[in-house]
């Protein structure tokens, strides 16, 4: 960490400061530049980073060196994370398809779109019984009647199922009908939920949320992992910005860089990350093509009855169209489908 | 709401979207100009906004007219709202401040600055029992010990207490020691405890989630008040921005949006607004100037040793010094302190 | 255009709006829903556009229908404009890359990138020789001589040249010796700048703004458009976001909405839009699958000695490399590299 | 400077980043921590800010110590400067009101407008002759035409004028007529005319863009002041945010950052700020409040007929109002109007 000092510090503020850093153990060495003076500080940089070291008199700025997550880094575990769900490897060669409605509607329309999604080539079926909605007035979702829905279907077809959780009080429930556990975007920060996923035994899916930074996605990643949990998949699925023609930002880079910064997998949901079927597609190709691990799409047979988010939803056909393509593209940087 | 059709429509989609608005009892007219034709739809929008419009086929886009939210409207309601805290008045006449450490560290150092703070003009007293961190590794609050003090302090200072909850399974352990229950910025669309705080008797203090619009916080706010809790006080406290130098950047024109659009009282937190404690008299200043209803002010007496957000907090000194700016401020505007 | 009226307006003032409405030679219809009364206008939209309709008394928003660009919508042409410069064809069934160092430092070193950029497969030689420099004391680029150099080192590898005009008293100089005249992100704006190219006979390569949404992308080329030239590329490189791992955030699903909403090339800048060269493959790869008419990439023998831009610029071999991996791609899509 | 090296640096790799630092006159000093090498270097930053040292192998990231501008910095000059417009002193204890038309239209309404405004309390015109219209459709100004009508208009009112140039052939014009010349949002880095306003003798009205960081802004006021016009007015103007319901987001924090950072004075538009005349009363309080130097206001007697930004316009009435506030808000902090 470095500690940068206003150009008027006085000797006693800079002996203060040092002196504290002696208190917690570590070393500290002062180098006075022609117009600064900066305070290097050498050891545990955590034990640092607790301290209000910017409300110091005589402080400029803070400048740590060190990431802040350690777990959920490169850096701690070099070789990718590749996790099991009932034999199906996500963070693996091969590309890992998550699909299904945005919201379980009812039980007929959820088994014929998993039949239909499972023959085009997904792997697990995805599908929301709990629905964080803008709107109180807005369909919330059929709760536990959702989950054996979905449970049933998924256990017909052969498909392991995701999930959201959007409660500390209802990861009980959801872990009992759910493959993997999703946590999503607006839950990101919700740490209580974070942590309590961590205990479980379950995969967590975790979305990035749209107001949050990579570094702060490893960090709410760092919350379940340092809880016990290593099976985390993370989730790019768009960013909030200036740009108004798409609901959010889908940040292609993220993948690359994720995959640099750590070992966990990443897969990317075009469906959220533009909220339009018809941009699904060619983003599904770029995610691809940018490395990621997986995909999570929203297919429903009747887009335009959809409870939720039919704008976004791809139709059966188109859905199988798109992963015959990718399936070429993988194939161009050595994985597949 | 209006739906705008794309130029390719036929006649038949046509007749199919217009049956479809007839269905759900509402009324359409069809307008064809010269490089678009339109649906005009009369009646209760709700009905038409559940609907997943833009999945229709022919259809470019669909515009809504009306605010997707009602109770917490003007229009519901002209008269300002003026929430009573044992017999401190929010969104009165006079401006109200709420004050206190970011977190509760012990009991000792919270009397003191709670003393100082009340003797400096503040009203309420705010700390935190339980932190959201980004980190897993930061102090998380001291729970149910950090509320017990925060009301002996409150009690002994005579002032009420705010303080935030971040778990369903919490509210009935805070509504029992806090006098005013606080939504974190981050938990602003958690939808869950947004209801269940719809069902205390308690007040509650909606803060603004830093990528959340200000419909988005509106929204937010109707789902209290759809639950029977009228009370709520919302709080501008900053949005991520671009902008760097500051934590976040306050959006100090939301107050006089908010008081247009809603009759619920709006207070500001210049604290998290900025991140930095030299900027918390200017942004105050700016914030009452604006028609703000009160501000949340974070003062510690001892910023370096804090636990939490020391760089933001305000020493009692200084924030009694601009406790008296913000007296003449008022009187300017026809408002008192 | 649909002019929504206040709740509270008077049929005075609804009247005073339509009779402005007919002066102006267009039609209104007045519908009165149950909270809210709204003018339809049916006749030349632009028209009113130039009005003020929002300070009339009583109208509380004003929704346009149709988008303020003509002459670069798909709708004015649907079939792809398709740019020839000397036999390189842009925005056709080959993708293009143009290639070169961020600034031309001197001949000798822009010669040998030439010819290795050559040799991997790009088409066009790009290389500044006004740079637009956030700091004043900053390399401010070779002005005249640098566009010399470049002439003469496209004219020696046969590869026509890119090259950005800064200043309206600069394009005559530059239409001397580029092929293709550049218009940077931050001058994106430059009203002046634009007119001014549009009156020139050489394509134009338009970049996005860093804070500029698609469809004001699409205002300023047709601003190029309406002057008279129609042989605008339009180029994706990345905006300003709070994230800040990055440079900027590469909009990767401008591309496919770029292509929906207009006829003309889209290529993208994977340099600029990330900043980092180790994020340059695997976005580039990303923007040929999601659909993008060509590249413009940084390439540079000697980064670490580069003037400018150096941690974003690919070593040749390299960008050797990833030309071959784009092959495949554009293979899959039914396009050529 | 501090240089962070990769976990996996090699002492070759150290050794040619310390010669490389050596070469260029500088002192480096390497650290060893646990985790990570730094390399901390004291002397002239500038020197290093010119080399790509991001690009070179086993660099994880560079850290600049300083600020990149210098004489635009509190550092360089401790007091205020005061910028004399013919007596009128920007940057004072006096808090000065520059107001006018967005565009002139004609020279009656503008001496209209003029008297009116003169009579509130404005001390200096404003009113736009060139003007950056996102729509080549758009009214463009009066140009020449329009200068001089401003030009008569502030004779005979007795107020210096300030208007916008928009590109560098026109400053002579532009100079030739206006007292101050304004650099609009769009073109705060159109690095070209920052240059040759900065061999203007002319004060320079220099608007934040609305991409642009406060940083950013300094960095563009640090082109003109080396070019040696030190008469550099700064003006927050809003930048972009994803907020959509005003225009832009006023930075009401900028304006003390500002004055924290800089001695320059700066100014606040808070009709461009916000895009709504109902907002620009409140944000002109909170501006004063927060302690801006000055206020940059669109006043126009008939909004509905304006030929650019009419929503954005105060009538006269309300604007004399306004003013009345403004001077007790101002006299709170120790200023006057």
């Amino acid at each position: 960490m470095i500690i940068v000092l206003k150009p008027d510090v006085t000797d006693k503020q800079i002996q203060y400061i040092t002196e504290r850093v002696t208190d917690l153990g570590l070393k500290s060495m002062v180098s006075k530049g022609i117009e600064r003076t900066i305070i290097g500080v050498i050891g545990e940089e955590d034990k640092l980073r607790a301290q209000p070291l910017e409300a110091f008199p005589g402080v400029e700025k803070v400048i740590p060196i060190l990431k802040p997550y350690k777990l959920a880094s490169r850096e701690f575990r070099p070789e990718n994370t590749v996790i099991d769900v009932h034999g199906i490897k996500i963070g693996g060669k091969k590309i890992v398809v998550i699909a299904g409605p945005c919201a379980v509607e009812n039980y007929d329309l959820l088994l014929e779109i998993a039949e239909k999604v499972k023959l085009a080539g997904a792997s697990l079926l995805r599908g929301g019984a709990f629905k964080p909605r803008t709107s109180p007035y807005s369909f919330q979702g059929l709760g536990e009647e959702g989950l054996k829905y979905l449970h049933e279907a998924g256990k017909k077809t052969g498909m392991p199922v995701v999930t959201e959780v959007m409660d500390t009080k209802d990861i009980e429930l959801v872990e009992r009908y759910a493959d993997v556990i999703q946590i999503g975007a607006r839950n990101m920060q919700n740490f209580n939920l974070l942590k309590e996923v961590g205990l479980s035994k379950k995969p967590v899916l975790l979305k990035r949320g749209m107001m949050s930074t990579i570094k702060e996605l490893l960090m709410s990643a760092e919350y379940i992992l340092s809880n016990g949990n290593f099976n985390v998949i993370l989730c790019e699925r768009g960013i909030r910005t200036f740009e108004d023609y798409t609901r959010n930002t889908l940040d292609i880079s993220s993948i690359p860089i994720i995959k640099q910064l750590s070992h966990l997998p990443v897969i990317v949901d075009p469906s959220h990350g533009t909220g339009k079927w018809d941009l699904v597609a060619p983003l599904s190709r770029a995610a691809v093509a940018a490395g990621a691990d997986g995909l999570l799409v929203e297919v429903h047979s009747k887009p335009e009855e959809a409870l939720s988010d039919g704008a976004q939803s791809l139709k059966p056909d188109k859905f199988s169209k798109s992963i015959e393509e990718l399936r070429s593209i993988a194939a161009v940087i050595g994985r597949e489908m």
